[in-house]
């Protein structure tokens, strides 16, 4: 076996995990939707809360959109960028009461301890995960792939074909990652 | 047919509605599960916000105790009132957020236009359902049985079976209502 093949081999026995963030790192789905709730109210849309927790898991664009046909509303692409900025302003004053999911901390010091490679992939925008990637304690070089890192978001597979720029920092040359999202990519 | 059945008879035929209110009237669930979040950690207890979730439409005290079974924990009656009160505090600073569910407030003025009586019955404690009624823009004499005014809460009966008390003001002598609950009782 060549010097190479055993370095690929070897490399490719490295598990890795690519997690998902709001609902599967920290418990942040409900400020969320509460969130969406008040955004929408500010473009005058009042929808009950459980028909926009149901669209939790896409990004920002995609739940938008999906919500407001539901309400019939056609929507233009400078209005998705002002629900939007509603919904980071509302959910800012409601991110104090987030907190990680139970023993996630702890997962995530084991892999570090173990020196199991993981990154996050989230359909957040750059910066937005960050307060939430505060509380878990991370290593500021955790990798991190945001929404407006890539050309689609979930349920598109694009936050994982975002990642293999980032493969350098994530430890593995090819990823085969364990992925942990809230809902099917 | 005497007079007095021809009385009996035409009150029996009066539909009436007995409603619940937290997610039956306003869309309030969210806001009660992150207020208990809040009392709990308050405590030292941490739970998952859909813990606390699966276990909303149950009375302060039932829903305290399930909970604090998940954990192993077990609870005296000063911990559940201190609880209830944290709880209180908690759900009184996101109240503001709360909305009623769309439709209610079309749905209970047409009733009130064609003489359909109907009334409250919920799991809060006395003047906790006020906020969410003047939110509906209710009448002050709308019935309203609360928690301290029956032995028990729902999923018990009891909230019906203290009804009747009610029965004058809601307009029926034989309570043959309707009952809309977010949970079956």
């Amino acid at each position: 076996m060549s010097s190479k093949a055993q370095v690929y081999k070897s490399q490719e026995t490295v598990p890795a995990f690519l997690f998902d963030l709001d609902g599967t790192l920290v418990d942040s789905v409900y400020q969320h939707v509460l969130a969406w709730r008040e955004a929408l109210e500010r473009v005058g849309t009042q929808l009950s809360v459980w028909r926009i927790h149901r669209r939790i898991g896409m990004s920002g664009g995609l739940l938008v959109n999906a919500l407001l046909r539901e309400t019939g509303h056609s929507i233009t692409q400078t209005d998705e960028l002002r629900l939007q900025t509603f919904h980071a302003e509302a959910y800012a004053k409601l991110a104090a009461q987030v907190r990680p999911l139970p023993g996630v901390v702890e997962l995530l010091q084991h892999l570090s301890a173990v020196k199991v490679p993981f990154a996050n992939a989230t359909s957040g925008l750059i910066d937005s995960p960050r307060p939430a990637l505060d509380l878990l304690s991370l290593n500021s070089s955790i990798p991190i792939v945001t929404r407006d890192q890539v050309r689609h978001a979930k349920p598109d597979p694009g936050s994982l074909s975002g990642l293999p720029r980032r493969q350098k920092c994530v430890g593995v040359r090819r990823l085969r990652a364990r992925c942990s999202f809230d809902r099917d990519v």
